[in-house]
């Protein structure tokens, strides 16, 4: 009757040069099976560089506080800064949940660009796929394959630490090995539905959410006051308020009197609510010790190519359309591919905002680049368009109707607790102003979604589709297994 | 080196009609030390009830929800709620933390006014004192003796579970075993600089309170969804904002739009950031569950007589006025009478709500008795009157002088972080409109406080006074012993 999720705890450090690990060299055989395609996906890294040279026509990084080289570099650059005593130094990013769908992506993004990265990872999202029996749209190598393959590409290192940043002597010992300049912490568990299974998995989510980020705050304090947090939040940890969001504070004016004041939060389900407890303790530590900490209160996320991850399919993100841990409109383009109806929740006016995986890494390379200042508690709504899931399944049916796709949609229970029908206006100016080039939906649909969900067809297992879990009837009781 | 301070998790439930602990009968002799002066502190019951009535011609208990008897009952009665079915049933309330200083004196209020009442404790606040080298002013008897004499004095059975509510088997066995109508939730680690003592504390607090919360939500649903919360939240949630502090929801027009949406919350220690967690996880298991709950936003706490807990000096409430535990009234109050200088931290200007423990108890009483409805999360501000901490010295100064005591003042370097001078404007209405009669300080110092404090001078450890963690210095390294 095993039935709570736990982390892993062992600290092993592995790297990419580690001599129980020979590093690889070129592009020669492995073990990776054969049936994953290898050689039909690989991609010369030319035309990655190539590639990437454009897409950094639009990109213009503005250094406010750690100066950045003017230039973002390419291929064997580094991103550095100079210390107030004049020397330079490589940024050193440490990603907390590298191994994870948003971790992965920018893990690679950062190594690209030049930055020294270190993964920090206890793996736990793979043991949650195990054990409710779901699994990537994507075929995923394991992370020692993905450093390996990475390594064996680009010539570049990511160091690997696995163990879970509760256990504080595993993340001790991993920021003094490591000496972060910036932490990018992604390593939370990060599905609403998750969350609301059963009484244990909303105690671990929060647990595992909010004491993993006390965590690493006091590593910071201790270990490296000046290194700049960059912490992943979530558009719903505002809900849907009747009025515009704004990014993290509005300026109140109320019997007379004047003062900004963080954005109410009225969060959704214990995994939203994780999110706004992390803003509040962070927020708090930004003013009593001068952590400087930039809060991404990220949209709904989709896609699963950026630049490095096409470069191999060993190098491959995972890809959830299943009802636990897909995304609205992941989960909509592989119906889309299979001929199943996609499901709407309830009436379908839900709004959220959007964005492409290729901006959550611009974004977060902005973030770094862009450092906050010491004691500052910085907060950027991060996301590019929005759209209700009526919209969401109408964008669908247009692109598959363009691959000769008969979509379907069908309105099915809605399984949270949430307004279906709702004003929405929120803020996402600042990560603009610091030079964000938006990837627009409309552009990404066919290439980043439907022909990949129809590209892995064969993998997908309808009976994942459906919505399990239901807000109002988690209960005390272990789900052992989910529907 | 054992450093975390971890709740005991053992289940056992002890009823004071339990043949392990046989009922004793009248006053006489006990076990308990001659030192404590039982003969002379001790009140004849007669004179308690007449004092009852005196307070009760001012202390209307409005029905709005779940009608109580009209008048609240006295010696024998039982408080009492009518079932849509027409039957009347005694209303039963589980303290969760009825060992602590709030939770103890409303347990033998509510027990005293009729309610069935049942006490959830660990126990662990005992604990810290041992851990820290701390005391309370007034000599206190274990759970097991308080609750012998009070059925000894009274005839009224309080039952009482030991265990900690972190541990859900227990917690369970609890509410199945009780069946509570409502539940008051005091079961938190209470104290700002108790969490700012160390990693490993501040971790403890946050854990031990949201995870507590969160268990006692999932209880409710399963076991009680009638149950009504009566959680105790505090004015620290809110912080010093400039503007007018308002009940729990602020109505914000911006951009043209109006709603009303949850008082923003900048809270200043782990502990005053683990009850904005709580407030915010409640209120989404109302909207999603229906759970009826009120918020009590608690200033900060003075005095430590009741009618009930001077009946028998075994029945002593604690009273701190250590740098931990000690709040900063009853702490002046011990300083004056032992002749320490007031400490007053940084420039004194901080103001904060405050309010005697007699007006706890009934506020508990009136949230009990005027229970929130079915998805309703009502918030309360909690206390009586405002005072900057140098008026609170003036206060004790002169209240001194009139003792005879020659009280000075010293300004010592603020431990917090905190503004030292601000706005601070909070309402307070809710309750006043549901009928409490506050009791104001300046009736309170002398017989409540201060004479206190000259009664048990002998027990002061002058070395506790002190303030001894600061917010800016907390570390990782476990504090084994605190300063």
């Amino acid at each position: 009757m095993a039935h709570l999720v736990s982390s892993t705890s062992c600290s092993l450090k592995i790297s990419t040069t580690n001599k129980a690990f020979p590093q690889r060299s070129g592009h020669g055989p492995t073990a990776f099976p054969s049936s994953w395609g290898l050689q039909s996906s690989r991609i010369p890294y030319e035309s990655l560089v190539s590639r990437r040279e454009k897409h950094q026509r639009n990109f213009i990084v503005q250094s406010t506080a750690v100066p950045l080289n003017q230039q973002v570099p390419t291929q064997a650059g580094s991103s550095s800064y100079q210390h107030s005593n004049g020397s330079t130094k490589m940024q050193r990013v440490m990603i907390i949940g590298g191994d994870g769908y948003c971790g992965w992506a920018t893990a690679l993004h950062l190594s690209n660009k030049g930055y020294q990265v270190a993964i920090v990872d206890s793996l736990v999202r793979r043991l949650f796929d195990h054990q409710l029996g779901l699994d990537s749209l994507t075929p995923i190598a394991s992370i020692h394959n993905r450093l390996r393959r990475w390594k064996s590409i680009t010539g570049k290192n990511i160091e690997l630490y696995i163990g879970d940043i509760c256990d504080f002597e595993f993340l001790a010992e991993s920021f003094n090995s490591f000496e972060p300049d910036a932490v990018v912490h992604f390593g939370e568990q990060r599905s609403a539905p998750y969350s609301m299974i059963d009484r244990s998995r909303a105690v671990f989510t929060q647990h595992n959410n909010v004491i993993g980020t006390l965590n690493v705050l006091f590593a910071i304090k201790e270990f490296r006051e000046e290194c700049h947090l960059v912490k992943l939040g979530t558009m719903g940890e505002y809900g849907t308020p009747n009025i515009d969001i704004e990014e993290g504070y509005i300026t109140i004016t109320h019997n007379g009197r004047t003062d900004t004041l963080p954005y109410p939060k009225q969060a959704s389900s214990f995994y939203h609510l994780s999110k706004v407890h992390d803003s509040h303790n962070i927020a708090f530590t930004c003013k009593a010790w001068g952590i400087r900490a930039t809060d991404l209160n990220q949209g709904v996320v989709y896609g699963v190519r950026t630049d490095e991850t096409e470069l191999h399919e060993e190098l491959n993100n995972r890809f959830d359309y299943d009802g636990v841990f897909g995304t609205a409109l992941n989960r909509f383009c592989v119906q889309a591919a299979v001929g199943h109806p996609l499901t709407v929740y309830g009436k379908g006016g839900q709004t959220r905002g959007y964005l492409d995986i290729r901006d959550t890494v611009q974004c977060v390379e902005l973030a770094i680049a862009n450092p906050a200042n010491p004691g500052e508690f910085r907060v950027f709504n991060q996301f590019t368009e929005q759209f209700s899931v009526n919209q969401l399944a109408a964008l669908v049916t247009k692109a598959g109707a363009k691959l000769g796709l008969d979509v379907q949609t069908t309105n099915v229970p809605n399984p949270r607790v949430e307004a279906e029908e709702h004003y929405y206006n929120a803020k996402h100016t600042k990560l603009i102003d610091l030079g964000l080039q938006p990837h627009l939906l409309s552009d990404s649909l066919l290439d980043s979604l439907l022909n990949f969900a129809i590209k892995y067809e064969d993998r997908i297992d309808k009976k994942q589709i459906m919505p399990s879990i239901s807000w109002k009837k988690v209960g005390v009781k272990p789900k052992t297994v989910v529907a």
